[in-house]
This record gives C-alpha cells, sequence and structure tokens, in this order.
C-alpha cells in the first residue's frame, strides 16, 4: 500500500499517559496516518517531513472526550424535574417522556436537537441509551452518523415494572426486536454501532435476560446498563433476585457483567458492595462515574478513589437527563468537586481526584471502551478536540497545565473551534 | 412632578413573592416608573394605557440576580489551583495574585475582564473584594460603574498574617489608607459604593478591628468578610481571640456583626454552631452560601435548610476564584445539588433545596441587602434580566416553571437578550 493520508496539526498538546500524568508538548505536532495517530512530538520527524501541517498557532489540541453513559430521549428534558430520587424520578418524568419515541415525528425533533448539540461540544465518542422503540432507535443512530462522533447504541430492553406505552408486551417480544433491530443496523454505519442495553435488573424478567445473554453471544455485543445507582434501587434488586450475592452478581448470572466475552460498562456504582467491586475488576467491567446525576437525584457520590486504587476500569458519564448538562469537561470538574464532599464527609481516607485524574476519566479512562482511544500515543485511533481558550485564559499568561484546568472547569462549545474524529475533520 | 419616564416590559415574568412562591405571569406586563417596578399585571392597567411597551414576545423576564461575594482580583485565575483547603489555598495561590494589582497595568487588564465579563451575565447587583491597594479599587470602582449593575466593593484590610507585598505595614496605616478612599468615593458614583472590608480575623489584628469599627460608624457603612468556612481557619480564630465565644461572636465583639446599626454579610458559614447561627439571626446578619467555593475547596456544605428554617437572611455568592464560576444561576443549581448530598450524606432531616428556593436566594433573597432589589413587587428597584430560552427549550414546549427550571441548570450568557438595572437598559 502507498503511504497516503498522513498529516500532522501543530499547537499545544495535552493528552493523558496514565491516571497520573499528563503529557503536555507546547508547539508540538500529532501525526495522524489515515484513522490512526503516530505519536506525538517535539518536532516533526525527518519521515513524516512533506506531511502536511496544520498550525493550530497557541491553541490546545487535546484528545476527544468519551461520554460512557448518556440517555438521548432525555436529552429534550433536562434541567427539568429534579425534585424526585430515581425511582419516582423514573416513573413520574422519565418514562413518559420516554413513551414519546414512540412517536417518529417527536423523535425527529428531539433527536435532531440531540445530536446537533453533541456534535458542537467535544464529545467525540458516547454510549448512548435510545429507548425500546426501533424505528426511533434507528433514526438516532442515522443522526448520530451524520453528526461525525463514534458511538455506540442501544435500543433498550424492559419487559417488567414500566408504564403501559412503554413497557415491551414479552420478553420473548422484546428479544425478538432487539434481534431485528440488530439485523438492521449491525454494519450499516462506519461509526455508529449496537449496544446491547438492558435497562436494569428492574425493568428486565428473568427470562428476557436469559434471552438477551443469547443475544449478546450470537451478535457478540457490548452491553450497558445501570448498576447500584441507589438505596432503594438495590433493595429492590435484591428483592428481585433472591438467588444473587449483589446486584452486580444478578448480571453476572445472566452471563452480562463483563468476563472474557462481554464488554460491559456499568453506570453509576454509587453504592457498591466490596463483592461487587471484586467483581468488577475481576471481569474487567467499565465504571461510568456520573457525578452531576448523582447529584441531581440525590444518589450520593460515588467511591472512585476507591475504583482507581484497584485499578477498575474507570470513565466519566453526564448521564443526561439525571445529569442536565452533556458536557463531559463538566463531569470532569463535577467529579473533582463530589470526591472533595466525599473526603470532606464521608471518609478521610479517600484522597480527592486530581485535574490530571478527572482528565484521564473523561479521555482515556473512557476511550478505552470503545478499543483504542483517548490518547495520542502511537496506534491510537485519532480523534481530537482544538481548544481557543482566549476568552477564559486571563492576562496573567499561565502555563498549559492551568490552561488545561480553567478549559475543564469554564469552557463552552464556543471554545471549540475544530474536532476529528478517526482522522477526519468533523463537521468541516 | 409631572408623570414621566414610565413604560412596561411584556413577556413571561417569573419572580419570587417569598421562599416557597414563585409567581408566573405569561405574557404579562411590569410597569416601570423611573427606577422602580410599580408591579406585575395580566393586562395593562387603564391608568398606564399610554405608558410606552417593549414587547419581549415568548421571552423570559426575570429580576436581575443578586451575587453576594466575588472577590474581582481573583476572577484571572479563576479554574486553576483548586487542589489545595483554604489556608494553604489563599497563601500558595490568592495573595501572590492579589499582590499583583499593586501593579496598575495588570489591575487595568485584568479588572476590564472582570468587569467586561459581569456586564455580559445575568448579574445586576453585586458585593465585590477588592485588594488592599487603594488606586486598583478606585479603577476596579470605575469600570463596575461603567459596566451599568450595582456593586458594594471593598478596599481589602488585612494588616497580619499575611504575606509580604500584601500585607499593610500596621493597623493604623490600613485605616487612614481605609478613609483615605473613602473619601475619594463615597457618592462619586450612581451605582458604584463602598463597603468596608476586613478579609477576616486572621488578617486583621485586635487594633485594626477596633479602628474598623469605628470608621463603619462614621461612615454608617455596610460590612463584608468571611465567617466559619473552614475548620482549620475556625479553630485559628479561636486561638487568635481566646475571648471570644465563636468566630461570629469575635466579629460581633468588635461592632462588626450586624445589628440596629450595620448592615453585614458574611460568606459561607459552612461550619456555624448553633450560637452563631443565633447570633445572626439576632441581628440580621447576611449569610452568602456559596456552594461551588465549599466544593472546590472542599470546605464542606453550609447547613442552608436550617438557616432557611429559621428564617436567617440568605442569599448566594459565586465567590470567584474559590468558585470558578460566576454565574448565580449556577450557583443556584450548585446550591440544589450540594443540598441533595447533604441530605443523603449528613442530615436525613434536611430536606433538599427546590427550584423555587434556589431562585429566591438568588434574585429576592440576595437582592434584600441591597434594599428593595431581587423582585418585581410595588416600589422594588428595577432590574431585570431578558432571556431568550430557544437554544435549551426542547421541543416538548415545557410549561414556565421548567422553562425557568431549564433556564437555572443550562442556560449561558448567549441566552441573555437584554439587561435592565435601575429601570435603565444595560450597555444597549
Amino acid at each position: 500500500m502507498i503511504m497516503q493520508n498522513i498529516y500532522a496539526l501543530k499547537g499545544n498538546i495535552c493528552y493523558s499517559k496514565d491516571q497520573k500524568t499528563i503529557e503536555a508538548v507546547e508547539n508540538g505536532y500529532v501525526v495522524v496516518e489515515n484513522e490512526t495517530s503516530r505519536g506525538v512530538f517535539r518536532t516533526l520527524p525527518e519521515k513524516w517531513a512533506n506531511a502536511p501541517v496544520t498550525d493550530y498557532g497557541d491553541k490546545l489540541i487535546i484528545p476527544g472526550l468519551v461520554d460512557l453513559h448518556i440517555h438521548a430521549p432525555q436529552y429534550a428534558f433536562r434541567g427539568t424535574g429534579m425534585d424526585l430520587e430515581l425511582l419516582d424520578w423514573l416513573n413520574t418524568y422519565t418514562f413518559p417522556e420516554e413513551a414519546r419515541y414512540g412517536d417518529l415525528e417527536y423523535a425527529e425533533l428531539a433527536y435532531s436537537l440531540f445530536a446537533d448539540d453533541l456534535s458542537k461540544g467535544a464529545t467525540t465518542r458516547a454510549v448512548v441509551f435510545a429507548t425500546v422503540h426501533v424505528p426511533a432507535t434507528m433514526l438516532l443512530m442515522e443522526k448520530l452518523e451524520r453528526s461525525g462522533i463514534v458511538s455506540l447504541v442501544g435500543k433498550v430492553n424492559m419487559d417488567r415494572s414500566s408504564p403501559a406505552g412503554l413497557q415491551e408486551e414479552s420478553a420473548e417480544r422484546s428479544a425478538n426486536d432487539t434481534i431485528g433491530w440488530l439485523h438492521s443496523c449491525v454494519g450499516k454505519f462506519k461509526n455508529t454501532s449496537p449496544i446491547l442495553t438492558p435497562r436494569f435488573i428492574p425493568s428486565c424478567s428473568d427470562d428476557l435476560m436469559r434471552r438477551l445473554g443469547d443475544i449478546q453471544k450470537a451478535f457478540k455485543l457490548p452491553l450497558q446498563s445501570h448498576l447500584s445507582e441507589n438505596q432503594s434501587e438495590i433493595e429492590w434488586v435484591s428483592e428481585l433476585c433472591p438467588w444473587s450475592m449483589s446486584y452486580g452478581d444478578a448480571y453476572a448470572q445472566f452471563g452480562m457483567f463483563g468476563g472474557e466475552n462481554v464488554n460491559a460498562v456499568m453506570a453509576h456504582c454509587v453504592w457498591p458492595t466490596s463483592g461487587e467491586i471484586e467483581l468488577i475488576r475481576k471481569n474487567g467491567v467499565y465504571v461510568a462515574h456520573c457525578p452531576q446525576s448523582n447529584m441531581n437525584l440525590a444518589s450520593g457520590i460515588a467511591p472512585v478513589r476507591k475504583f482507581l486504587e484497584k485499578n477498575l476500569n474507570v470513565g466519566l458519564g453526564s448521564d443526561v437527563a439525571g445529569g442536565s448538562s452533556a458536557s463531559v469537561f463538566r463531569a470532569m470538574s463535577d467529579s473533582i468537586q463530589v470526591s472533595k464532599l466525599y473526603w470532606r464527609l464521608v471518609d478521610g481516607d479517600s484522597a480527592p481526584l486530581t485535574v490530571e485524574e478527572a482528565f484521564y476519566l473523561g479521555t482515556l479512562g473512557g476511550g478505552r471502551f470503545f478499543g483504542k482511544a483517548g490518547s495520542f500515543d502511537d496506534g491510537f485511533e485519532f480523534d481530537a478536540v482544538i481548544i481557543d481558550d482566549g476568552s477564559i485564559i486571563g492576562p496573567a499568561k499561565p502555563n498549559i497545565h492551568d490552561r488545561l484546568s480553567k478549559v475543564i472547569y469554564l469552557s463552552d462549545d464556543r471554545n471549540i473551534i475544530a474536532k476529528y474524529v478517526r482522522g477526519e475533520i468533523c463537521g468541516g
């Protein structure tokens, strides 16, 4: 194959090497070959001397952000109905709103807004809940494909404890609809793929879970769900699954909790037992930490310091509309802020998260769920966001680390001047 | 006097009647006479039938927001240096930054940014810390006057426990500089006035506090300071003032803690004793609740539910740069979010704040510190913000209450299309 489609971007490049370390290369180069980064360099290596260079001057170049948990059909009502806890919130606000997605006209309006706003932000990869409705889920996938970002999208399964108009009529019907949906979307898109999405244990009968386990194996699908978010929810699961040792174990007994052949991400994990944490670690399950949602629904604060100490796979989720903001920068600053309250009010041994750790969680930490994403190291798929921080930098000429910190705490989509996904410029 | 300068604004009008109640009048009128609101009406009363009406259509019209606590010289470095608690944060980041304001060239750059950004936001009234430097404080007052908002600005006093380059050389010098500053600024501006500003007990010797008490009486000044933010700070104050019953009592013994002739606002009150709370109530001291700062500096969560139950005067503060964001909308949503964590993690009897309460705190609650401000009821000074929420409203046509909730959680300065202060349009 002839060497082709190689280019470099020049600017102030920041990316996570690991949980503790942000590599910051001022006036550096990141070289991209097709979809893939070839690494970051202080000077452009000789062998790429002829590659075209886009010079972003004093701007910041960072990896695209990764949202491990967001509900597309809840985007329209984000920022309202924050006066209830999880189970009442679902019944009062969320399920009635999700029922609207049986209407494709409404879905068209609401999913357009969702996809447009997502494309303006810094997110380049997202793991997305849709609703039970197959046509609306296909519409969402088409819109996300056009947005240019990489996404895993799930038609939701729920065959119990849900209101009429949303609950699927049987486990068999839910499974069959899922299979039909998979046949129509697998391999259809470049950047948009399906992910198996049992809503959570209370919404899915044992029969449905067994059928979904078979589908997961047959299609080798990744899987997303919710775990140990709220104390009443956990109690309910223990009643529904008296044969399980924990909420996580209930998923595991259906073959849906990581392990060798299941790439699984579980949102929240605010109140995990030590056995659950060990199972998460052993099975390589990803935790989507959703700090804003956990505040809004009064769920609590997830023990993220413990997760990091035990080397769990952890990333961030906006969890719209439990979370009000779809910004992963906001999720980073929220994760630091709630970790400080956890340290002050709950456990003086759990040191607060640092800027380095929060940035890691929102890039490489979550990016690994997609394979090699979330970093600029050689071999990673090249997702990047170019940030003009002129409006927030201030007169004191802060160093690159402090500029990145300001971007995390203060930037909005006006500061984003370009976005690259898998080597291609987005919406350009 | 001939009836003059009367006009009405038409739109969806929302304002707090009290802590629990938001009055929402769709397609209503608020009538303004000179600087003052004449009230809100469903139809325009006959006697004002000839008043010119500005029709804002479907837009929201709300009272201007009130920031009871913000440090202007910390604006430039907001969003950085969030890895320390209060006392170390002051010594490591804040005091060195504030020392720069001896240089008027730096102050010109930094205060321009501060005043410009403040004028773009929804804040119409602010209680502002400057630094010890008189010339830079005058510069700040001039810039705030030009911004159109109403502000109380304090030259800071600090004659102990502070670094060279920032600490004033003696109590006498600090007091004399303050008197000189007051002579040059009292009555100089329409919207900008001085407020007495002993930084906090650890920065002010007993001698200085006594002199400032005399200055307060002579000039009948309002007063701002900090109270019970951090546990190490409180311990330090108890060592410095062994004769006091509490941190608040130390201020009180210098005649600086409310009461008949002192309009005082104290920031934070995260760890008040029951005696302090009673003193705050008895003396009518205002509490500036600064939830984001209290997260960022790991101070904790102020017991705001208790303050409201005891009918304390409470408003919101952004506390930049302890807080990263200068938005009072953000302070409202932060106040709700941290109250939910307080309820979940600290005290199950302290019900979370509602949207109504948070909106009250950021408008009428803080506005009362300025006299009749923060509401549209007859006789209040007319400060208003006109909000186009088209970008966040979503396709489901939410009611006015939910639209206001979305504005609180999601809006930014792009949603603000006009601002009125004391009856005049700002920056128009």
